[in-house]
Parts: C-alpha cells; sequence; structure tokens
C-alpha cells in the first residue's frame, strides 16, 4: 500500500505556521490572547438576531424561503440593500461608477469572495501586489494556488504610489506584466496595522493599475473588511469611486466585523466582465452560499438594526482602542516600541526595538507566554517577495478582552520585552 | 485597454449548460419544475429551527458563542453528534473502523467538503472514475480544476465492479493508473437515478480501490447525501464500514437533504493521513465554516428534533414519489419509457424511447417547456470520457411539487413525448 499522493496545491498549502500559534492559544486558555482577530462577544448582535429570526421564523412563507436553497448569485433583497448602503457611503450615486444588481454578488464571508475571484483571475505564477505587511489569511489564499504575492512598501497612508510604481515598472521589465492580476488593497483600518490608504492614494493606486494595463488587465482588489469599524474620524469614499466605466476595482465587504462573524456573510461588487466568469467559478464550486445566514442580515437590515448596531460596536471598541494605546504609551514607549495610532479597525501594529526577533522561534514569543500573553508576530503579515519582511513587529488585537484585560496584557508584553532585551 | 485574462480554471469553468435552464425556470415561474432537486418547501424545519434558536438566542453566552466565528474543524460538540449518528447508522462501533473525532470535519454544505478533498488530492490531468451518470455539480468541480472525470458503466445495482476493474486495469495498462485518485460513489438512493449500491458492490468497489493502490492511494468517496431519505427498505451500511485500517474511504454527509439545505451544513469522515492536508486546505480558503449554522444544527439534534423530521421528510415524499411512479406508469409507460422505481431520494430517472433527443438542442426540450414543465437532461449527469451518455434519458425530481402538480407534470411530458415522435 502506497502512501497518498497529494496535489501540488496540498503542497503548497502544507505547513502553516498561525495553526501552531492557534495549538497554543487553544492549549492555555488562561492566556490573555491579544491575538486573534476575532470580535468582542459582549458585543455580538444576540438581540438584533433574536429580532429578526424571529420575524422570519414567525412567517411560514419567509421561513421556507430561508431554509430553502438560495442562487449561487446570493438573495436579491439583499444585494439591492449592499448597493443601496455602499452607494450611500460614497457620497450618492451621482459620484461613482453605477451598480447593476448582477454585479453584487454574496458569498460566506469575504474570504470566500477573495477566493473565488483569485481562482477566476490567477493561474499558478501570477502575481498579486500587496501591502507590506498585510492580511495573512489572504496570503494564505495565494500561496495555495502557486501565485506570487509581491509586498509593496507601505507607510501610515497605505501602500507608497512611487514604490508601487516602481514595482511595476521592474516587472514590465522582466517581461513580467502580464502575470500582475490584481493590486491588493485593504483600505479601511487594514489588517494588521489598523491603518487606512488616503483618499489621495486612492485615486493614484487605481491609476496606476489603469496605466499598467498594457499587457493584460490590473484589477484593483479592494477589501473593506473594517470599513464600518471607524472611531473618530469621517469615512472617505472607497477605491470604486475612482472607477470608471473600464472597471478596475473588485470591491468586496463582509458583515463579519460589523455584526456577526458566526453568520458569516461576505459581499463583493464586480466589474460588469467579471460577472459571469466569477459566477461559472462559484457555480461549480458551491451552487450557493448559505441561504439562511443571507435572509437574517436582510432582516436585520430591513428591521433598521445594523446601523444601531455599528453605532454600539464602535463605542467599545473605541474604549478598547483607548485602553491598548494608554497601555502602550506607558509601559512600552519607555522600552523603545513605536507604533501608529490607528482610527479604526482592530489592531495596533508595534515595532519593537531594532534587532529583536518577535517571531516564534525568537526569544520574546515564549518570553510572553510565560508571563501569559499572547501576540501574532508580525512576520506572518509579510509577502514571501517584495518589501522585506520586518521580523522585530508585532499584530496586537483590541476586539476580544475587556479595557483591564488589554491592559493587563500589555503589562505582561511589557515585561517579556524587558527580559528579551535584558 | 486589454480585456481580462483570466485563469485556466475559469477557461475549464466556463459555459455551464445548467445555468442556462435554470435561467428559463427563473424566467417562467407558472412551469411545473420538475426539475431541481430542491427539497419540499412544505416540509422545511421551521418549528425546529424556532425551537433550537430560541434556546440558543435566549442563552447570551450560548448565543454569542453561535454569532462568534468559529474554527476551521468546525464546531466540537456537532462533529461529536455526526460521529454519534454514524457509528449507531452502521450498526454499532464494534462493526467499523474507529473514528477519531479529528476525523471529522464540518464543510458548508457537502459540496465544500467534496471541493476540498478534490483540491486535496487531484491535480490537473488526474483521475476520478464516477458511476455513469452521476451529480453534474461534482462533475464541474472537477471540471474547474483540469481534473478528469471517468464513466464507469453503471445499473440498478450502482457501478458494475466487472466494469470498474477493467476501468482500472486499461488505464493501468495506459500507464495511466498513477493518476487515479478517487472513485466517486454516490452509495444511497443516488442523483440523478435514486437507486443505491447494493451492500456485496459496496465490499467490491473498497476492495477494488485497495487492490489497485499499487501506484499511489486510491480513495473512495462515498458522497451520502441521501441516506436519510429512504421510504420503504432497510438501511444499508455504508462504504466505510467495508474499509481497513489503511483507511482507502473518504465518507462525506449533509444536513442539507434530511433538515435544511438553507442552513446547509456538510460533514466529513477522513483518513487519519488526510486530515492535516485537508485542513490546510480548507484554512487557507475560508478560515472555518459558517459557525452559526453548526450552532443550529447541534442544537436541533440536541433536542431531539432531527429523527422526527425525517420521519416527517420520509412520509411526505413517499407520497409523491408514488405519485410520480403511479403518472409514469399511466402516461409513460404506454409510450415506450422504462425507469427503475427508486425506494429513497428524490429522483426518477426515465428512459425514453430509443434515438429521441431529450438534450437542450433536442425537439423534446422545447415541447416540453410548451406544455408547461421542465424537466433535466440526462446528457449533463455523464462524465465527458469512459461509458457513453445517453441522450434519451431524463431526470425528474419530486422534490418539490405537491402529488397533484406531480402528476400534472408527467402528463405534459407525456404530451410532449407524443409531439415529439409524432
Amino acid at each position: 500500500m502506497k502512501l497518498p499522493h497529494l496535489s501540488q496545491r496540498a503542497d503548497w498549502a502544507a505547513g502553516q505556521p498561525i495553526s501552531d500559534l492557534m495549538h497554543r492559544a487553544l492549549a492555555a486558555p488562561q492566556l490573555i490572547s491579544l491575538a486573534a482577530g476575532f470580535v468582542d462577544p459582549a458585543t455580538l448582535p444576540v438581540s438584533a438576531t433574536r429580532a429578526a429570526l424571529t420575524e422570519i421564523l414567525g412567517d411560514e412563507l419567509d421561513a421556507q424561503a430561508a431554509l430553502q436553497y438560495g442562487t449561487t448569485h446570493g438573495f436579491a433583497r439583499l444585494r439591492e440593500q449592499i448597493r443601496e448602503i455602499h452607494l450611500a457611503s460614497d457620497g450618492g450615486a451621482s459620484t461613482q461608477p453605477p451598480i447593476d444588481l448582477h454585479q453584487v454578488m454574496l458569498t460566506a464571508g469575504s474570504n470566500q469572495l477573495l477566493h473565488i475571484v483569485s481562482e477566476t483571475l490567477l493561474d499558478a505564477g501570477d502575481i498579486v501586489l500587496c501591502a507590506s505587511p498585510t492580511y495573512f489569511v489572504y496570503l494564505g489564499t495565494l500561496k495555495n494556488m502557486g501565485a506570487r504575492a509581491v509586498g509593496v512598501e507601505t507607510d501610515d497612508d497605505g501602500i507608497v504610489p512611487e514604490a508601487l510604481e516602481q514595482t511595476l515598472e521592474q516587472l514590465q521589465q522582466q517581461g513580467m506584466l502580464p502575470r500582475v492580476k490584481m493590486i491588493y488593497v485593504i483600505s479601511y483600518f487594514d489588517n494588521p496595522r489598523g491603518l487606512s490608504t488616503s483618499a489621495a492614494r486612492r485615486a493614484q493606486i487605481v491609476e496606476l493599475a489603469r496605466n499598467y494595463s498594457t499587457a493584460g488587465k490590473i484589477y484593483v482588489l479592494a477589501d473593506d473588511a473594517y470599513r464600518e469599524l471607524r472611531y473618530d474620524v469621517a469615512d472617505v469614499p472607497s477605491l470604486r469611486t475612482h472607477d470608471d466605466a473600464a472597471g478596475h476595482v473588485i470591491q468586496s465587504g463582509t458583515f463579519s466585523k460589523c455584526f456577526s462573524p458566526g453568520v458569516r456573510v461576505g459581499w463583493g461588487i464586480l466589474p460588469q466582465e467579471l460577472v459571469t466568469p466569477v459566477h461559472d467559478q462559484k457555480g461549480n464550486l458551491d451552487f450557493g452560499s448559505p441561504n439562511f445566514a443571507q435572509h437574517l442580515i436582510e432582516r436585520v437590515i430591513a428591521q433598521g438594526r445594523l446601523q444601531p448596531h455599528i453605532e454600539l460596536l464602535r463605542a467599545s471598541y473605541r474604549t478598547k482602542l483607548q485602553a491598548m494605546l494608554d497601555a502602550a504609551r506607558e509601559h512600552l514607549g519607555p522600552l523603545g516600541c513605536q507604533w501608529v495610532e490607528p482610527a479604526g479597525g482592530l489592531y495596533v501594529w508595534l515595532t519593537l526595538p531594532e534587532g529583536l526577533d518577535a517571531g516564534m522561534q525568537g526569544p520574546l514569543f515564549d518570553l510572553a507566554l510565560n508571563e501569559g500573553m499572547l501576540y501574532v508576530p508580525g512576520q506572518f503579515f509579510y509577502p514571501d517577495e517584495g518589501a522585506p519582511a520586518k521580523r522585530n513587529t508585532i499584530r496586537l488585537s483590541f476586539g476580544v478582552q475587556s479595557p483591564g484585560r488589554i491592559a493587563e496584557g500589555i503589562l505582561k508584553l511589557a515585561a517579556a520585552i524587558r527580559a528579551a532585551v535584558a
């Protein structure tokens, strides 16, 4: 009997370091985890969910519709609501390219949208340009299909346009421009740094995608998972408002962060020419995302309970973010740690003193565990190619813990850093 | 500006004929559709869902757990229940290989399990042996990844073992045995024919997989989506009961048919060595299937409401199956149509008089539409290679319509057949 011969993709997917980290966290539940990007359990929308489901399940026909199969495209009424909310957030329909309803597609979380769009556009060896650092699960999705993630220098205002242009130039000179299919941008309060792309840069990134679409179309994949989680700043129009009729921007969003990750409904607004191929891909893979969850979200919106819930989240996370920043100023600043204060999202990105390796093989990780806290090493967020990884970085999440526990976690981290540099 | 260059997979996925069929059905809602494999709306579990969710949402901690992220593996308590139910259905733990809890994985419908297992095992050009005819969505999944589906002659007792052996022999002689990764079997009341694999054949299929695992391991992918929908026959132990410690059988099942397709929770029981690679693949693609749905199903089972619901389904579908068979005997038999009477599932597979093309380009399809009924042409269910497609076949589903509408639909089909052969 022979061992199984797995696929090329299985090889590409093997050995995820983040799984090891998860296991450590699960094995020691008394740890203060500032690692997982989970949302605050206390603010999960129990009453809004109850109200929506009471109404749906109280009506025999509505209940049956929710419990039956849906379509590959997703529940039309929810797609209409998403279109309306998105257009309104971006300043009204007159300020942007129109959205036909069939351009809006529903997925099981925005991860599925990212995955299916990537399957539609990428062959092994194709290139996606990313911020450096960026969302590690999407790096895994790309690795899984043998695609190349190339990191582009990123500062406090997002991907640096000059660096993006330089990368595109270099790839053009290498004859690799036809392999560049997308620029992946988390434009609001990004994972892992909590920082947004400035309005000026949004326009520049879309323009660069357009200008370099000489050998084949380059899309901008705008992942707006954290857009609603803004605490003390005004909203900024999405990347899509800088698009033109040609349609370079693939817009994605989710109700996981602003409502419930357990329900897991995400969405995409696709350029016209991608609707059919993405739909074909989705039809072959899932024949429709979970319909019940889509009906639940639709009803929450129809009952007017989404926006109040978002306000509640903002109040809660604003306090937590402040707790983290206050503790960091008190305990980490004096140790030479640096960070940029986010105005939204769930994360603070910490740069440790030069030379201190925060990775799982470095000294700090185990010291922090011994102190009783867990973080995610920054190294996981860097693409394999392009702008180099900074190993003296960590991502801290303030989503799950209470303000008191956040402060305690930072105190433990400070103790670990002191021990590591001693 | 250039047109997008899509991936190889996008090309493989393009032009799904079934989409066209769906559009026709949606465009004419007054049609009697005996096409879609949907379940009966009237028997969807509204009260069981309400009871489970009232309990979950009535407890703050339970509600939060359901609304939070889950894990890539899935909700442990539901995985325990599935293990227990599966072992009991197969005659108790002593009759079969043991199941470690980590071998049980939860997915968004069993389609996701089929997809992720296939990604883990198949490269483009790899071969999956299938019944001919078989489930068309899985044929799409395989096509999507450039894998080859090779059809094996199938009779009323399932895949014919002699034909399976002959196919394996031929592939061995062609040097292609290392590319054969799986044998896909819908062993209970299959889609599209409603027929089951006999107990004797189950053992033979697993043995053939074992015996031909000389160049690499050949798995049996057992898709048991319809196992619970049996009407007047005893249950048969699953393919997994014929497995040995080496683990050739990948068992999959779903709550879509026996509870609710809108909730969309499926599961797999994996051989030990596949747990990590399938988990890695899943982690990169979805980072966990919808958790809320898993908590709902867990509570339905814990409240003892699954089995009574299945009994209710059986009573309803038994009547509908009889209505279809009675109408067929009266109206289709005299026209020279033939069928084998299923004892479960949702489908009746009809063989029309020789030479009558039931495909979308043939005469019958439009005639049936004009009469006011819709069916699925049998040609969609045949793999591209291997045992040849029979174009004079159609799949009829008795899931959705009432007994009266089923009879009416058959009458319309009979009129269309008469017109087609006139």
